[in-house]
């Protein structure tokens, strides 16, 4: 059984696209069973059609919601403790739940999940790792915002981080981890991230293979299972990359509208058009997780329809049930047991 | 009469594409006159096909050709005053050029085109300027990876830089300018950004529209006329952004072959998707600008086919023709006019 907390209140629709997005979860996993936060009256009255779903739940009431444009700071004043977003994570923490899924404002679900469960030992800083389609495939992206810059010894730790959900949600033995990279040999890349490199392979990991750096364009080839970054970059290749492929799809909209002929084509080839959709279509990919606290957060886009509110649901029940945060804390203890003591001041 | 100076050796293919690239813009644009420097048996062969370009050109032998895996310092130390790269940025210099398009190596081009022409006044690192495809025609995005990181103070140089450039290339008065930057409300983004759009928002500029920040997502919807970065993330999202137009291309060309109602699909709608190929074509977007030198230097994708770098060197032939460095001095000159005397240990 995989115990699922989830804020109700969360994303632009609130518990009208986060509740069938359970059920729908549901039906994939009739093993889950959630814990749920919101503001009673909306609430029950969209779980009331739903009741596989409701007979599966336990539904907490809160007054209050955080909204989507609430800045990190006020949603923890006003928030901490009695909010849905701020209870859903607490579950975690209580044990109550395996795993807590929003899709609530991101700064405000950051701030309260490091509030709330704190970083991990030895993990100085939290990451958003985001699922990213392939040509392989799927492969993981971190930091895709979480904090700006990072020094060796932290990307490091989102290689560690990365390389344990990847064997979570692949399952395979012993991914492949690239450092991203700028390729021309003039400027040969930022100071943390050579020194990261040469971290990177002097610590010879188990749980990971280091496959030296990358470039922006080998994101999307597959090259390699994980791709650690710095949350700047991170977020400015990811928002890059959704930002062409809804322009390409534009132009392709453009393209086959514009003729007789290219309609025709269109009516033909609908099937295909329909494949390359469901390719392109971002709920099917949806739901960040945040890596290094203690428990498992997944942040499902604000705006994510029912699929992709399911699709999240997904993931947080994949993360949950390979055991995320356990691999992580083992790769974690392995990696610093090997380090030798430190030298100097810090040994105290 | 616009004046092109060309290094015949550089990229994949040599005096074998960029013979009939500059054949093939002569076409475009009859005012051109081309200095050419390349090894002569090779060069003369190939002009030897190319009559009507051979009259409006000047041919200089050069033995030493820089390779394109190349390190800077190395092509520095090896082809310093007589490789055909050299000679053909010296041709700027010496005025005997308006510009000089090359398809060599980027950072050996960088390294040299810096050696010989040397920073504008006033600006401290130059940046390399991307012509970008969005939904709303073009814009201009820098730096794409001449120098990493970047001050407050060089980015509000490059925000200068890139609106002169976009007045060059797309003839608007007062072209809009955004920084790059993230949106996740909890972080906000790098502080040398926030900086940047302090100054730049106080500077009052004339020559361009201070828009404030947009995401990586903004750049292929046209927001703004002009992105401003600094090199790892610029590169970064390049990158990105074609990997992905890649990945799009492949899933495109897989779902139209899966099936015989997708292929007679394809058939119908054959000129639809070669309206969508061109939209796609790197080739038709070719030539990343270097912008901050005592000169233009234009750089072409080192695996450019012909038609790509005809591409390129209409880039050069239009930033030539509508005075890009001088309209560059004038808008640095009129921003640091209008700066006040510096104070303190500074004003000597």
């Amino acid at each position: 059984m995989i115990r699922i907390s989830l804020d109700l209140m969360g994303g632009d629709f609130g518990p009208e696209v986060v509740v069938p997005g359970a059920a729908k979860a549901l039906d994939r996993h009739p093993d889950i069973t959630f814990v749920m936060y919101g503001q009673k009256e909306r609430c029950e009255a969209v779980l009331a059609k739903y009741p596989k779903l409701r007979e599966k739940s336990v539904f907490h009431e809160c007054e209050v919601a955080i909204s989507m444009d609430e800045k990190p700071s006020q949603a923890l004043r006003r928030g901490r403790y009695v909010s849905s977003m701020w209870r859903s994570i607490e579950a975690v923490k209580t044990g109550d739940a395996d795993v807590v899924v929003s899709a609530g404002n991101t700064g405000a679900l950051m701030a309260m999940a490091k509030f709330c469960l704190r970083t991990m030992a030895n993990i100085e800083r939290p990451a958003i790792a985001a699922i990213w389609p392939t040509l392989r495939g799927e492969s993981i992206v971190l930091d895709v915002g979480a904090t700006i810059g990072a020094d060796a010894q932290q990307l490091l730790d989102f290689a560690l981080m990365g390389g344990a959900m990847a064997r979570a949600l692949f399952e395979i033995e012993r991914p492949t981890v690239g450092l991203l990279n700028v390729g021309v040999e003039e400027i040969k890349g930022q100071e943390e991230v050579k020194d990261a490199g040469r971290l990177i392979r002097e610590a010879n990991l188990e749980s990971l293979e280091y496959s030296g750096f990358v470039e922006g364009d080998d994101i999307g080839k597959g090259t390699v299972d994980v791709v650690v970054t710095e949350g700047f970059s991170g977020n400015i290749a990811l928002k890059a990359a959704e930002g062409t492929a809804k322009q390409i799809g534009a132009y392709l909209r453009a393209a086959m509208s514009r003729t007789l002929l290219a309609r025709i084509g269109y009516v033909f080839a609908k099937g295909a058009f329909d494949l390359l959709r469901e390719k392109l279509d971002p709920s099917k990919v949806n739901g960040g997780v945040f890596l290094g606290l203690n428990g498992i957060v997944i942040k499902s886009h604000g705006g994510a329809n029912v699929e992709a509110f399911a699709a999240a649901v997904d993931v947080g029940y994949d993360m949950a049930k390979n055991g995320l945060t356990q691999k992580i804390e083992n790769d974690l203890k392995r990696y610093h047991a090997k380090r030798l003591p430190p030298i100097g001041p810090e040994a105290a």
